[in-house]
């Protein structure tokens, strides 16, 4: 039995723990959909090493995919589709926070030992940052 | 036969126009589990009186939170309440927006004729408004 499975048998004081710890940044339905594939994965190693966290995003859409085009029910088929779409915008907005975050680190290495306009200050207008 | 089931039964090039027509503003998980109440409400009226809409809108919670209280399984009772709450939080976003737009309105009467200082321009600085 996963135990996601045997969770669901706790008494109600600890299901309402479960239940705060998942909101819409992690959808219930993919721990229940894909219950074994998740309690098979190494996330303790995955936290610490980028490209392995990756390749573990790409498996986790690949999974749900998979669900999604066995799924009979519309109702089913559809949300599965809605939480694929959001944890792809998701996806995508932590990649551009991470990108800006490299550029600010990148910027400041440049600027290193020379003098930086004022604008450098200015968290989103890198592209008008002049080293001088 | 509700509506909604019979929706279900159409073929897949209809169906996936009908997927379409429902994001997370809506979630179609509100249309199937309140079937029956949603067809027997008269929306057409509620469109055009704003009390009316309201009431509705507090009866489609009261309905929802009896789904909630009545769901045996964990993950749908779960999801209801989601539901619930960005629900009421877009009802929020709504109403602070209106709140907003009625701000603007009554600012521009009462500058009728009156002189009004540049901050007049600025969206979200109403509490810094002087009208002199």
């Amino acid at each position: 039995m996963s135990q996601w499975k045997q969770i669901q048998q706790l008494e109600m004081r600890l299901l309402e723990q479960v239940d705060y710890l998942y909101d819409d940044n992690f959808p219930m339905d993919i721990r229940q959909v894909l219950a074994g594939w998740i309690e098979s994965q190494d996330w303790d190693s995955a936290v610490n090493d980028e490209s392995m966290a990756s390749v573990m995003f790409t498996n986790l859409q690949t999974q749900l995919e998979k669900v999604r085009l066995q799924e009979q029910n519309f109702l089913q088929r559809h949300n599965m589709k809605i939480i694929q779409q959001q944890l792809q915008e998701r996806l995508t907005e932590a990649e551009t926070r991470i990108s800006h975050l490299k550029d600010t680190s990148e910027l400041l290495q440049a600027a290193d030992g020379r003098e930086v306009s004022g604008s450098m200050l200015c968290g989103n207008c890198f592209q008008d940052l002049e080293l001088q």
